[in-house]
Parts: C-alpha cells; structure tokens; sequence
C-alpha cells in the first residue's frame, strides 16, 4: 500500500564491497535488485539470509555459499575469510516476497566482493542461475530484465550463455545503451564483475571447476 | 477490545539510552511506537526479540542486529559490547501484533543507543526501512505517522529522503510544529540521533558503508 | 514459465570429479539430470543437500552418503575424505521439484568421483534405486529415460539387472546407439564409471558388500 513492490531507483552512487546489481522479473515486471553482504562476526563462521526469500531461493543461497566458499579456496587457498567470518546476506525490500535460483551468480559475486574486499564493477547487473560447481544456467524474463536495468542507470549487462537467443529476439530499441555479456560459467562472470583485481586471484592458467559445453 | 491499538500517550519523559521513538501506520491511523534494547547478560552473546512481531519485522530486527555490529565495529573497533551481551529487544505493547521493515532505522538506533550508552536526542522520532549496508529505504503512510508524532510531543522527526516528496504534498497545519530531517544513509540518522556524542564515534573523515545516489 | 523443466542441452564438455549424469523420468517425458558435489570445508565433517529434493529423494542421499563412505573405507581404508570434508551435493536446476529413489546409484558415484579426485567416464549416464548395502533395484521409465540420454549426447547407459527386460522390449531405432550394461550392485556401477582408476580401488579380490541374488 503506498509503495511499489521494487524501488526502480538506484540506492548506490558507489556501492561498497559485498552490494551488488541482480535482475529480477516479476509479475508486475522487471525490476533492480540489490544483493548485500556484510560479516557481522570475525569469530563463529556461520551464514544466514534475509528479505522474504522463498524456498528456492533460500536453496539458491546455500548453494551459492558453498560456491563462494569453494572457489575462494581454488583462487586464494591461504584467504581465511569464510572460516572466520559470520556472513549476513539481504535483499531488499524487506517486504517484497522473492523466489526463485535466478540470482545465484550475483549472490555469489556479493560474497566473493566481500571476501576480496574488492567493489564489483560500476554499472554492471547480472542474472543467472548457477550450479554447484559452476555453470550458468538460463532463466526467465529477458527482456523485462533488460528493460528495468536500463531504467536503474545499468550500462552492462551479464546473462546465461543459454539466453543468447532471447537477446537475440529483443528490438533494438530496448538493446540500446547496454552491453551485454554471455557466460558459461562463473570463472567468466569473475572477471566481468572484478576486472581491476590482482591477477594472483585470476588463476587463467588453471582451469574452471566446470568446462561448460 | 476496550484498549486502543497503540498508546498514543508518552511513555517516558527523559528515555534512558536502549530506548529510541518509532512511528507505526495501522490501519486505524499512525501511533508512536516505543522500540526497547536491554542487556540481559555479560557472557552469552545473543539476541532476541519480543512484541507480537510478524515475519518482515523479525527479520527487519535481524538485518537491524546485524547492522548495528558492523557499524559499532566500523566507529569503534575496540568496544566488544555485541561480543558478550546478550541483547532483548522489545516492542511495546506486548498484545499488539506487528509487522513491516519501516521500523529497521528505530532499531538500530536503540541498539546502539544502549551499546555506546548514550541516551538519543530528546523528542525525536524517526521511521525508514533500512538495508544491510546502511541504506535509507521509502516507506508508507507519512501523513499518519507525522500527525501521530505530533499527538505525542514529538518535534523533530527523521524520514527516508525517498519520502520527501510525501512531506511535500502535507498540508501546511499537518508540518507545522515539526522539524523534518531526510536520511540517506544511516550515518545521517546517526548524526542526528545521537548529537552529543564524542567525536571519535562521528567517523566524519570516513566514508560511509553506503554511499547513497 | 518461458523456460523448460529440464534442460536438454549438455552442461558440460568435460565434467570436473564430482559430477556424475543421471536419468529422470518426469510426467513431461525423460530428462539428462547432473548430481554435482562439492567439498565446502575440510575441518567439519558434514553433509548437506540442495535441488528441491522431495522426502524419498532426501532419505535416497543419506542411503547413498552412507553407502559412498561405506564403500570407500572398504576400498580405502587410509582415505579420509569423508572424515574431514564437509559435503554439498545439488541437483540443477534449482527450481525444479526432483523425487524418487532412482538416482541412488548416480549419487554415489558423484560422491566418490569427488573423494577419489576421478572423473567419471565420458559420455555415461546411469539410473538405479540403490539399497544400503549396495544392491542396484529397478526402476521406472526406461524407455523415456533413454530417449532423454540419447538427447544429451550420451552413449554409455548403465541400467539395474532387473531392468533388462524393459530394455529387450525397446524398438530398434531408440537403442541405436546405446551401449548399455546391466548392474545387479554398486561394485559393477563403480568399474563402469571410473574404468581408468588405480587398481588398488578395485578390491577385485574382495566380494561385494552385497551378493545379489
């Protein structure tokens, strides 16, 4: 009552380390969407989330820690981050329902950004769902997601490989102005959303949990 | 049943620190809501909740607790008041169901109000969703919760600078009376919550956790 | 809506140790279903399962977690993989509801691909109720579920002895280009998929746990 189900404002002039930009689609359209994590504890390692998520997202988070938490092994196996740290992680609005496995990639490069302490990069929003040891799967709403990222001041764009086709199918009116990334898996969304950090943490010359087809 | 919804009288005249001035808009009009911090214990660190609150609210308190330690711990990395109390956080009156994120400002403020045992300003009042990075969210029924504030002596009152526009559109004889301040980012509702404070918890030469569009 | 409940397409070109291919059968038809495990911690022992699992699908895991570190303490009493790795194994996609006891011997498989660092063998997907004690019983849906492997590029299928019959009774054009192998137990699954293993896992001189009847 009183107030849209998503603010299609931008909340973030330069958003810290653990905010970043997902895409969602609902019945009322697409809208912006913030993921945010913070550690609240740097002792009794532990994980819980916020923002009315339903059970698939709710699954979608713990497999999304159980990503992060491996890949950050993989990039940098002396980070001591998520043995140490209570991570907290919200989306907001607090009273808007959320469901869904779309935002697992921006669920985790959320908490790969805190654990880094690096921002992810300005103006860049991604969607897709991600599997547990890696690959980017396809999701739903291309174009209303589209649509809402360009409305928040979103410039770049990454979604499923698998969805090349539906951007393929967009006019062009509503492609303008946003450049878009395809990715298999979530080594290449990495260096989309990171793409001044240290290259110790790149690891080019191994090869990603998952080999997407 | 023979009792009103919420008090609109004034519960305290000077409030010890722990307790901070919330508005609430039910459907029979706004109220004055009184948000209560303790510590319960010394050497099991916890935290809980009561007030007949429903789920957005309960998880508004957790995004709240999570954010008054990380923010205590950004202003003052020494104090380990979170590390070992045992914090209840009640929400009088105790028979009145509640729910809704708009009192997530309130709480914090009244966690670390009874943190850095400084008593907030006198005669404040203050409603806005808050994110787990410090970010001021819209909220609902201003013109209720002004003239509610007013009924109990309230003269300054904090909102989210989303919600300018709705003081905009007040009528004169509503705003009279009440010195309005428009929040962004916690940090400003800190500045005002708490004006008499050291300095050293101001933080003034550091960024905020998030710096709002 | 706007996406299909399974995925036909192949997720991986090479899958990573961990990540074994099952067959499901659905109302819709049959589906190529991956079990993906992931080690999340080394120092507290755990198991953990995501993918919307109903209930005979969650008790399958434990039967199959179990029997997984049965199975390697009797092939490698040394390893202590399961002792000090905390598991998470999920089944994409996210949003999709998964039941059933039929992907028993596929979970094993991907949890020992992972304990054991081997890929499972190209190319091969497998279906098959395990019980505790490693007897491979017969399931449902053969025909569909051979169409779905056919679909994904699959051309190695393991099937429960108790199944040969529904395999004898397929037309000519949907087992072209199968090779199957029936398995009345988990000791015949394992040589199937890990046919390049050192032989000191394969205890040829060793009954099995179960000798089927």
């Amino acid at each position: 009552v009183g107030k849209p189900k998503f603010q299609s404002e931008r909340l973030f002039e330069v958003a810290p380390p653990g905010v970043s930009t997902g895409l969602a689609w609902t019945s009322m359209g697409g809208a912006t969407l913030y993921i945010e994590s913070i550690k609240t504890d740097s002792t009794k390692p532990g994980f819980r989330t916020t923002g009315q998520m339903g059970d698939v997202m709710k699954e979608s988070s713990e497999i999304s820690f159980s990503y992060a938490k491996s890949d950050l092994l993989r990039r940098s196996p002396s980070n001591e981050f998520f043995e140490k740290a209570n991570l907290h992680m919200h989306i907001p609005e607090g009273a808007t329902p959320k469901d869904g496995p779309s935002a697992g990639v921006t669920m985790v490069t959320s908490m790969l950004s805190l654990a880094l302490g690096e921002r992810v990069s300005d103006n860049l929003a991604m969607t897709g769902e991600l599997t547990l040891t890696g690959v980017v799967l396809p999701v739903g709403g291309i174009r209303e997601k589209i649509t809402a990222a360009k409305r928040s001041g979103v410039t770049k764009v990454i979604l499923p490989k698998l969805n090349e086709k539906d951007w393929d199918e967009l006019p062009d009116f509503i492609r303008e102005g946003i450049s878009v990334h395809f990715c298999e898996n979530y080594d290449q969304v990495f260096d989309l959303a990171f793409p001044n950090i240290s290259s110790e943490y790149r690891k080019k010359d191994q090869q990603p949990i998952a080999a997407s087809a």
